[in-house]
């Protein structure tokens, strides 16, 4: 095998070198149920059955104020033609846009929660918490999906690459993707 | 926009549009200093600052048995070289079978933590258990990274499609790598 020693290297370069990342769109909403985006990519599938998934947020979030006031979010796999909108999700924050009409998103009502499934996506996990945890700067919110959407005719979603960029990889054959 | 509507889905269809999943091997150590190491898809850091990652694991799993003897682990991101090997610690039990010898790994000792690291790996991250939280059919384990060791001029490690196949993906410009 090949015996490379490793060396000690800097936590932003072990982010980098662990791209890329599945990035998706979380909405929440709050109590007036006007609705947000936010760009994860800390997020996994925690149980098999029942199905659940694990969202990292930090408590500065506009998503954050969301959750504690409403218990629910969508996660929302974006798809190649959703990339400009996907990024400025993840760059700005909700308090002052909206982020819907700031970047042309759709939002279709869900059906088994009240934050919005954002149209164009490849997928849409619906999920109310059942669990939340503070890891760190982080509070890790555990989600049982309800409901499960999305579209077999598509096949790419997006990734960060150390939150600089996102590319697009094709989930049958690993490829990649153009944007 | 693309306004695509989306329509109920299989959770196994779910998975696959997912796909691909970063893909580490978990290394742990029994009481007696035994090693294993699993495949694992279901992970994700969860703070920043101090660095901390959460991995899923099955409590039928050898690697669970291990985690709660010692509550240390190594997230290890094996490279394209070591695709046979991480293929069969995924599909493989560590009850039964010595996965470094019966793959030809090499378990070099770690800084931090019992758990070795595994040569050829493009990084690795040394963790103790922090926290944990039961989520479904699966235990989350959360640890915070003591050391991080990387390989700067490697460039590709591997993603799991829908727990079928490997493909290897590059960190800088998101390209596939042939394994």
């Amino acid at each position: 095998m090949n015996n490379t020693e490793l060396t000690e290297i800097r936590w932003t370069d072990a982010v980098q070198l662990a791209s890329p990342h599945p990035y998706v769109l979380v909405t929440t909403v709050d109590q007036s149920g006007r609705p947000d985006a936010i760009g994860i990519g800390w997020f996994t599938i925690v149980s098999w059955s029942p199905p659940m998934v694990a969202i990292g947020v930090a408590p500065a979030r506009h998503s954050y104020s969301n959750l504690e006031q409403v218990p629910e979010f969508v996660v929302n796999f974006p798809t190649p033609r959703l990339s400009r909108a996907a990024w400025a999700c993840g760059t700005t924050s909700g308090a002052r846009v909206d982020k819907f009409k700031a970047n042309g998103m759709e939002a279709l009502p869900s059906g088994q929660v009240r934050p919005p499934t954002i149209g164009g996506s490849l997928m849409a996990w619906e999920c109310k918490v059942v669990q939340k945890m503070d890891t760190g700067d982080h509070r890790l919110y555990v989600g049982e999906i309800l409901a499960v959407k999305g579209d077999l005719s598509q096949s790419a979603h997006l990734y960060s690459i150390h939150y600089r960029k996102l590319v697009s990889v094709d989930h049958k054959a690993g490829t990649i993707v153009e944007t």
